[in-house]
């Protein structure tokens, strides 16, 4: 997927919403334990439940990965389900010398043939370059995370120089000849930060999780991290796919992607 | 496994050899194409070999991903091969805010039933207690790698003041009621920063990779990393497992696992 055609996704939709498939077993709701392949079911239904509002999907693997094998085939399966002018980010945050970056690379950009994986930066470029070599793929590198721990290393040595922003701007070297597809991730818990990264990165697509159960200011995000192109991917997770655990949990999904939609379509 | 499980190991074999799984599909030898499953008769091979001197094995996990579902199946399938002794190191370097590492967690130590995790700390805290909690399950953080990529946010901001040294420091608060069970990754190609790793973190298991195609040190490692209790895993990968890619692969595995264990020995 290219960056044009993310944005003309945002724009024919009038929203940034990316859906996080975080799809616990132990959470799907009771009307669907007597399908064959519940966790699938339940992907199944939310995809359609919110495609007209997402302009991207999120599985985060950590949830798939605690099935066991199987759990593998079902994201294989649900990655058949997307719509192909969706993006699928892979939410792997994987990192590792370049050999091995390598394997991580031909997992999901060949393998499984997802858009994007989130990168964590800590092992530094040729972690992360032989994922930027393939055209159209895309890197969502980690850059100031939503969760409390980021104080501990993020900010260190200090909120003047911190981590982070070495991240942002070291990384804007490493884009050989793909400038579009180096994107990141920048926690919706703060906003006051997306100002500077606007700054760093002024092209780049912004992935921002925390707007729902972590508590992240939607309309602050919006004011400060857009950029002419959009350059927003703002995603919730458990508080569309778990807004309700009833009979109408699908409906329940729709109407949360909707109402996150509507406070976007101001800004697209 | 305990610590003391563990130093027990290291002093019946006279080894701190920890063995690396990095079985790429396309290097598996000739002779083994032919079986049902290369991929799982090449490990068991491995095994077999290796396993008078390791005191570990380290699947690195990049390289099962890329065979898709079925290779986590041999993954799992592998893990049954590994003598119960012998601890068991998954490397995933996985990293992500708490309920997602929560589910990391459940995948690698309750689904797999894996001893160790490898974890990057960009994260922070919440991001790898989730890890420790667990009793006799050992996560291996990263500390410094041995890539070239290590420069770009491991010494962060200087040398003086290094960002790994606090990764070091302030993971030491982390790890509640459970001293043993955290470890640190320290690449063998910097065994100068081994004396300091030692004066912040006493008592923790190093697993240092890079002694083999990286060109790191071994008689320094040793020299510098030992500690009471043993205190050392080194790793060796590819100088190992692709000793031969001829009929006699296992033979040479055994006879480059013999040769590491006979430089070791001294100083266990």
């Amino acid at each position: 997927m290219t960056p044009a055609e993310l944005s003309l996704q945002a724009q024919a939709k009038s929203s940034y919403l990316c859906v996080g498939l975080d799809t616990d077993l132990r959470r799907i709701p009771q009307v669907l334990q007597s399908e064959k392949n519940p966790a699938l079911a339940f992907n199944k239904a939310i995809i359609e439940a919110t495609q007209e509002y997402a302009i991207a999907y999120k599985p985060n693997l950590a949830f798939y990965e605690a099935m066991g094998p199987t759990g593998w085939e079902i994201f294989a399966e649900t990655l058949e389900l997307i719509p192909d002018d969706i993006m699928v980010i892979a939410d792997a945050k994987r990192g590792d010398i370049g050999n091995t970056a390598h394997l991580y690379a031909r997992a999901f950009f060949e393998t499984y043939q997802t858009d994007a994986l989130t990168v964590a930066p800590y092992m530094g470029r040729d972690s992360v370059e032989p994922f930027l070599s393939y055209a159209d793929k895309w890197v969502f590198l980690l850059g100031l995370t939503s969760n409390p721990g980021a104080r501990d290393f993020q900010y260190y040595p200090d909120p003047e120089q911190p981590l982070y922003e070495q991240v942002f701007r070291k990384s804007q070297q490493w884009s050989k000849g793909q400038p579009g597809n180096l994107g990141f991730v920048v926690g919706a818990t703060r906003p006051e930060v997306l100002a500077d990264v606007r700054k760093w990165a002024p092209a780049a697509w912004l992935l921002v999780p925390g707007v729902g159960a972590q508590g992240g200011d939607l309309d602050a995000v919006l004011r400060q991290g857009k950029n002419d192109a959009g350059g927003l991917l703002i995603n919730s997770s458990r508080g569309i796919i778990y807004a309700s655990d009833g009979v109408d949990f699908a409906e329940k999904a729709h109407e949360a992607a909707k109402g996150l939609q509507a406070r976007m379509k101001a800004y697209v």
